[in-house]
């Protein structure tokens, strides 16, 4: 019985953190969305909104940390057990700055909002990096839920979308200021907007790997497409 | 003797674990400087080895954590050398996020070498700001092992030059931008540099705010001064 009772115990741990895990991803998923809505539509309420939000996202971390912390602690989770906890460790802290990514676009629209440039095109291929984002963390967090590596595994095939439409988009920005002196400061934080958002697809990415190692034992072998450009890639 | 056996091989554990962030840390320490060396003497042999040394960080990391993982596992540690292996995993992360920074920079040389801008003022800032951080980080890596809470402390409060250093490029290179737009290209990717030098102080702040928890059992209280620039601080 001792046994069965250490067993169901370590299935209700995992039940919670996997209940924090969902509900951290939730409100980072929601979060990308209103960002680019924010940017687009200079909506300075919902930006408080993402800004206030990552605050939630920072302490469910923390909250998720200690808790696993504890398992490991008092259950001592051996093998595929102990794997996953660590995975979890991991998952979170990309949830986390995903959350940070969104919160710092956000941060930005004030800017925005103040200096009104002219730059529409841009922020809706930027809202649309978003919504594809969005979608890929959607998918990948249903794909841990759901242990289906083949989900994450085309979540992690996704992300050179992403890495494509950054490289469009850093070119079309370094047209704009080479045409207009006036254009270089709203484009430059269009310029870093984008690199977060082709930031929160890698971290993505990251979590999708995760997925893939839970659930076959190995890392994703296939190499993934990546765009081509020293340009516009780097971290 | 059963339980001094368990002990010492857990210190035994330990040593080797400590041994391996040090590696790691050295080497990433290395590539600071010599990444932004690299950048002001456009040094392309220099460059290489920088991107040839992340893979062995890269690779390091891997280890580690393989490590940490069966310690877990095998000695099932308690209280304080629980949290220390949870620590060492964060460690670990922000020294591979460092040497990716590092690698991106050298990558940027590469570009440099074929436009020879004219921008070698801001190209020594940056080295600067390199030097700062690689300081920084050996600080903190000496804070880690000697289990100085001061020093990490020191080396937490040491960021915010970082981060005026940063603003001031960031300033600077806007400038150059509007002045002439052939400074463009260049100087956007001083920019991300710079943000990269940036990132590499936040992460070694974490760093040190896993020793100051190590060490005092609580998170630094004190408010950590923070340049007050919507402008150009964000991630």
């Amino acid at each position: 019985m001792e046994f069965a009772h250490i067993v169901k115990s370590f299935d209700e741990d995992l039940a919670q953190i996997n209940q924090m895990v969902m509900e951290m991803g939730g409100i980072v998923e929601q979060s990308i969305e209103d960002a680019a809505v924010s940017l687009v539509h200079r909506d300075l309420a919902k930006a408080a909104q993402v800004i206030a939000s990552d605050k939630l996202v920072d302490s469910i971390e923390e909250q998720l940390e200690e808790k696993l912390v504890r398992v490991l602690a008092l259950r001592q989770p051996q093998a595929q057990d102990l794997r996953l906890v660590v995975a979890v460790f991991k998952v979170a802290a990309d949830l986390e700055r995903i959350g940070d990514y969104a919160k710092n676009l956000a941060k930005r629209v004030q800017i925005f909002a103040e200096i009104q440039p002219n730059t529409s095109n841009s922020e809706r291929t930027i809202k649309r990096m978003c919504l594809l984002v969005q979608k890929m963390l959607k998918d990948v967090l249903d794909a841990y839920i759901g242990k289906d590596a083949a989900l994450a595994e085309d979540v992690w095939m996704r992300d050179e979308q992403v890495d494509q439409m950054h490289d469009g988009l850093f070119r079309e920005l370094l047209t704009y200021m080479m045409e207009d002196p006036r254009n270089i400061t709203p484009c430059m934080h269009l310029l870093f907007i984008a690199k977060n958002v082709e930031r929160m697809g890698d971290h993505t990415t990251s979590i999708a790997e995760q997925v893939i190692f839970l659930v076959t034992g190995a890392k994703p072998t296939e190499k993934r497409p990546k765009s081509n450009t020293t340009l516009s890639q780097e971290v």
